[in-house]
């Protein structure tokens, strides 16, 4: 189904939602695009590449179309390596704290990596000169959502001086071939380090403006809202609206609930810093947190990337064992402890230690 | 003693190491010069302001010699609200967990606020004229600690994009008076979302590098070493050097293990993003964390300084109440829970969710 592997886990067929499956993303650093996690709103639009054009609107002194051609003729091309990660990306251990009804249960795999080939925002922001009233940059997208409430075509904003920012990109290309239907084809929005719900797919206008997006996407969902919250009562602007990421990181193999031999094992995962911060170290306990070591951390293949990590362990024959990680930025930040204090209405932003239970069998 | 308030909870006096005492900070702000935390390497230096002269060197086309007179002459002048915070405040929590032998023990009080007037490093730089080399900026000043290991003058060192950015300053003045001797007179960096340790106070030499400072406090101290780390033996390099500065709060009224009337009590702290971000939400916790309400956050004297909030708790009776607040920031993360994962041999960053115990009297 749209190019992906036959084993991912499917949280949705329509809307398509479905992520890796567990331990898969430790392969490499750069995820394949048919293990790529797809988290949509609505159904894949069918779009036409030769057709296609962009709007450049708003507070702008020069409105443009451009077509693809238009974009890959009139400005540099570039290709960076971005992590995406979906707010909603490790919400199962959320939800075991409390039910959070309506919300797909996601593992570790609503965070994948590729190389995503375009030319910068601002670039063409540059070229349709912005007014000295832009503060925001909203992106329009062709597929529209039913859960939006009125239902209406996807939309997000980023301030604008993260729209300027050069790693910001429109992208026709990921990992060297052209964007697949289900990932946005023929045109993406790509914002590292912010949330993937601000990386908006099949993006036919970019806007500038004033205020941020009044999308239900931006002013309604994709808000961290406190605990007692309503979330079906929840109005524009309640809580915290999510945009650049937190430090987060996984376990991905051995996966939870998986049997290995006892001796020496080598535990893999990811773990990424958000923006503006990079990875500093990895801790790693195979005993449920009495003891801890440094995991070895993978380069990162680019400033906005997930790092992988391995650590080696020694298990025990015929036990239950507790597999631990913590991860540190560079300004000395631990991920928080417990998903129990970070529980919100709609599970997102869960980026608390990351744990594994491993069962081992017994000695051959 | 160096123009603070009689009641400083002094943890050095020589070099003069101070704090204000618990709830002061909650008064406002901006924090008066006399409640001002104070942190040295080394005895205060006697310095004179007409013949003090600033040189710029190192990697630079046109290195520069400057009196206070050039650089209020050459330079636009600018003042700041900013939040310092030394790396090891609140290490008194830390050392509850385990012993951090030959560290003060700071409590919440080595953070404060001034307003801050001097040139923007970024123009002097400038000005110089770096070579395509530069990669950070080193500042060395006149004070020398016996410390370091061997005794040296004190030094540190930014990245060369931070020190490029609007926000770093060359100041003579705090609070709109001249600096104070112990606060760096007549010249110091201020350089706002790191810790305090990289302000360098007393500055006579700004040098661009192509690699970070090798002074004993950049390359050997104000690093975030692993728990089972020996500091004595640590080399340079070792562990993460701290740079940027974590999320963190405080609660500073009631102080913790002090008495209050039982009833309405307004609790009244203050919270810091770091670099980068800004503070969110800030829960307080009347119960031990069984519930936890919003605070009201006040507003920012600017993007580079502490909030203040306050939440009315209602308390029982003769009863030992546990205060507890978290911050969140503007990515949804929350300090961590406790400052046991965070020990570290020094006694660096701790910004575990803040605890006060308080007492409430019988009804009279």
């Amino acid at each position: 189904m749209w190019g992906k592997r036959d084993d991912m886990v499917v949280h949705e067929r329509e809307p398509f939602n479905a992520e890796p499956p567990p331990g898969v993303l430790a392969d490499a650093p750069i995820t394949p695009v048919e293990a790529f996690y797809s988290r949509n709103h609505g159904p894949v639009p069918g779009t036409d590449r030769d057709s296609w054009r962009l709007a450049v609107a708003g507070l702008v002194d020069r409105p443009l179309s451009l077509s693809l051609s238009d974009l890959r003729r009139d400005f540099e091309p570039c290709t960076l390596a971005v992590t995406l990660q979906c707010a909603g990306n490790r919400r199962a251990g959320m939800a075991a704290v409390r039910e959070i009804p309506g919300e797909d249960p996601w593992g570790d795999g609503a965070t994948s990596t590729a190389e995503w080939t375009g030319v910068r925002l601002a670039d063409v922001l540059a070229a349709a000169r912005p007014t000295g009233r832009a503060a925001h940059v909203a992106f329009e997208a062709v597929d529209v959502s039913p859960l939006a409430r009125p239902a209406q075509p996807y939309g997000a904003s980023i301030p604008f001086a993260k729209a300027s920012a050069p790693e910001v990109l429109l992208a026709w290309a990921m990992n060297g071939r052209p964007l697949p239907a289900a990932h946005g084809a023929p045109l993406r929005v790509v914002v590292p380090g912010y949330i993937g719900a601000r990386s908006v797919k099949w993006v036919r206008r970019v806007v500038v403006r004033a205020e941020p997006s009044d999308n239900y996407f931006q002013a309604v969902a994709y808000r961290l809202l406190p605990p007692d919250a309503d979330p079906d009562r929840a109005g524009p602007g309640d809580g915290l609206s999510l945009g650049p990421i937190a430090l987060n990181s996984a376990i991905l193999r051995p996966a939870d609930g998986t049997s290995v031999p006892p001796g020496r094992t080598t535990v893999r995962g990811y773990a990424l810093a958000g923006e503006h911060r990079r990875v500093a170290r990895v801790d790693l306990s195979a005993d449920g947190g009495a003891s801890w070591r440094q995991a070895e951390l993978d380069p990162a293949a680019g400033a906005y990337t997930w790092q992988l990590w391995h650590a080696d362990v020694t298990l025990p024959p015929a036990s239950d064992v507790e597999l631990i990680a913590r991860a540190w930025d560079d300004t000395g930040a631990l991920q928080p402890e417990s998903p129990r204090a970070l529980w919100n209405p709609k599970g997102y932003a869960n980026n608390s230690w990351p744990r594994a239970t491993i069962h081992t069998s017994p000695r051959p």
